[in-house]
């Protein structure tokens, strides 16, 4: 029986979880592609380490060489993170032929159309499922399951930590920093958690999303980014009081030709399918226009989900490497990159602002919002401690970004406007 | 360019659907297949019928053989119901290497391994995806996406017509024949409804459910079935009353090599993604050893998300076609069926009964369930209008199926229990 030889980059823990997969599954594997996978070499930082699974010392090597340029080996499994170095690996290894398996999301996001373009000339495949969402099959669901599909819009918590910090502030009335101390404690965010709360991470991943969801290169310079960092317990207590759930929610819509990506910390109504995922789950919400409305649920990340994931890219491999069909797979984007400007984005917003307390400031404010044809869905004004100063929080119905930007500079420069705390969009309602 | 011609069984709204899509994602379609797809012969009963979509009339057919027979035509799709005539025609057309296209779970349920090995002996390709649940693309997450996992659990909600009633009793209070109407109204539900509130529909879809993932031949006699139309009014209050959301509840799960697979309503926590899935849409709950806690969710039918799965198998059967790969995709069940018995199928159930209000009632009852080893979660019992009598309603810890019947048995030849009134099991809790 023929075997299949593996290449391993990286023996962390998504690496780990992969080799255990391959053991233990051996013959349902076996029994799915008929023949049988052997990992021949694993590219380590240091041979002499300690590793978290049982590893034949001798299938470990310091030398990408040993991996990129073997003849025998068929297929490289990329989890060793990293960009620019791990970027000139893979080139290497598919111009010696070698199908590619990646987890690498920071990769993918910056250059996934060269290296999809490069494998697609060498007739070699290239699979990332577990960049985004590592359990959940979402690349498959968006490429196979609504290929028939138009989809117009997809919803996102693609970030576990930052999902787990807002569950925990939101429910247990914590506050971030305390949060974010026990999320490290639990493996659920890094000691530098800056990409994960400042929304970057997230932002890649819906960059990966849309690429695939609209057929458009969307790059990570195309998504504009906010992270949870400003969040205070204020706005998670009116988000409350309102209905609300607030989550970081990467957006991706198309209207038309053009589209919008963004990711920011968004008002969900608390009913929307996406506003009960909580802890470390990450979901996809996608609107087809056929279908209607879609929902992917999973674990977004640990190293088992992530290493099935990355095992069943390997599958799907070895069955068109049995049926000498690599290489074809990818579908190079139909459409030109056409972004939205603000002009053309809707949502409903959250305001919430702090005014002198004198006769007029509400109708001046109502009047500004009028002048703008933006109209209200839910105002609260309320006293507060301090002399002679209120509270408004209000939610608007649907309006134009560049409207609300406007309304917001104008706040700004009002006297009786002491400071304007906070915005957000409200995301669900209406305005799919 | 080569044109590849496709054959419609059928032309109710799944069908034209279909017709709809085609037309409308036409150059989406050609740039992901790389060639260009038409729709050759559609047969219907009759052809002087009006029509939901514009047809042009030479296209019609009364006769199967002008399908099944016709050499220009590559694929067919039948989305025409029905079961004995239909597998003849199925068989045929197979026979005659056409690829199949079916949205028929009645079908599939009851022939699919026969129509299956036929097609692979044939060479032809055989896809279902639209029978389960139209609008989720779980079957390929089944067989792709968790391809390398070992799944022990699913539980599926994947009756559109029972999830909307329960979810209207529950929220509204209302009882069921009047929320039976409304939903024959909508259209939610059908003028005979006997198969969905049943059980049957969901009972079918979890026979292929369970056939993907246990890699094993199930069919519809091995699952177990309990229909919606004994829940009362009282089941539902008690339920919301211990945090519990009552649904119809499909369940697969595998203990070593042994399975269960069963179609009940069921208690689920209200914290469980299952239960925030409401009115006419489906969700498949998916336990894997590695990935842990995946859901799939979506519209469960209505004819626009069947025939977006519909043709996504259609994409995939022509890409194969392409790719000269046809008829290799199925893989047959790995494993001999073996089916729990009820000492091996673990739960916690809810009990409702009436009993005489005397002292040691409640005594004698706990008593009971202690000697067959089971504990309680929770106990509530309560003065009833009737005279001298009362209420008892109770959750258990996981206990087996067996203990709880012989319970129940025993409950039922006390003379203190006037009545047994109701009895769920309760999911999502610890009894992964």
């Amino acid at each position: 029986m023929k075997v299949i030889s593996i290449g391993l980059l990286g023996l962390g823990t998504v690496g780990s979880g992969v080799v255990q997969i391959l053991e233990s599954h051996q013959d349902k594997l076996m029994h799915q592609v008929g023949c049988s996978i052997s990992v021949k070499k694993i590219l380590v930082k240091d041979t002499a380490k300690e590793r978290l699974v049982e590893i034949d010392k001798d299938m470990l090597t310091e030398y990408p060489e040993d991996i990129l340029s073997n003849p025998e080996i068929d297929v490289v499994i990329e989890v060793m993170g990293g960009i620019e170095e791990t970027r000139g690996y893979l080139t290497k290894a598919i111009k010696n032929k070698k199908h590619i398996v990646t987890a690498n999301k920071d990769l993918m996001a910056l250059y996934g159309p060269e290296l999809l373009e490069l494998a697609t000339e060498n007739q070699c495949d290239l699979f990332y499922e577990a960049s985004v969402a590592g359990g959940i099959p979402i690349l498959r669901g968006l490429v196979d399951g609504l290929s028939s599909d138009r989809i117009t819009k997809m919803m996102g918590i693609v970030n576990g930590t930052t999902n787990f910090i807002l569950t925990k502030m939101s429910k247990e009335g914590r506050a971030y920093e305390d949060v974010l101390k026990e999320a490290q404690e639990l493996g659920f965010a890094e000691a530098d958690p800056t990409a994960d709360v400042g929304g970057l991470d997230a932002a890649r991943k819906m960059a990966i999303l849309s690429t695939l969801g609209f057929s458009m290169n969307i790059g990570l310079n195309d998504v504009e980014v906010q992270g949870i960092t400003e969040i205070s317990e204020e706005d998670l207590r009116y988000s409350k009081k309102l209905g609300y759930t607030m989550k970081l929610i990467g957006v991706a819509s198309r209207s038309g030709e053009r589209v919008e990506v963004s990711v920011q910390p968004a008002l969900l109504p608390e009913a929307h399918p996406l506003a009960s995922v909580n802890n470390e789950y990450n979901a996809v919400y996608v609107y087809g226009e056929a279908v209607g409305e879609t929902m992917f649920y999973g674990p977004g990340a640990g190293s088992l989900p992530t290493a099935t994931a990355v095992v069943s890219d390997m599958v799907t491999v070895i069955k068109n490497m049995r049926l000498g069909v690599n290489g074809r797979s990818a579908v190079s984007p139909q459409y030109p990159k056409q972004l939205k400007d603000a002009t053309e984005i809707f949502a409903k917003f959250f305001l919430r602002l702090h005014v002198q307390d004198e006769v007029g400031v509400l109708a001046r404010i109502t009047n500004l919002f009028a002048e703008h044809g933006v109209g209200f869905d839910k105002i609260l004004q309320l006293p507060l401690d301090e002399k002679e100063s209120s509270e408004i929080v209000l939610v608007t119905h649907t309006a134009t970004l560049a409207a609300f930007e406007q309304i917001k500079q104008k706040l700004h420069d009002y006297n009786m406007v002491r400071e304007v705390k906070s915005t957000y969009r409200v995301e669900g309602e209406d305005n799919k």
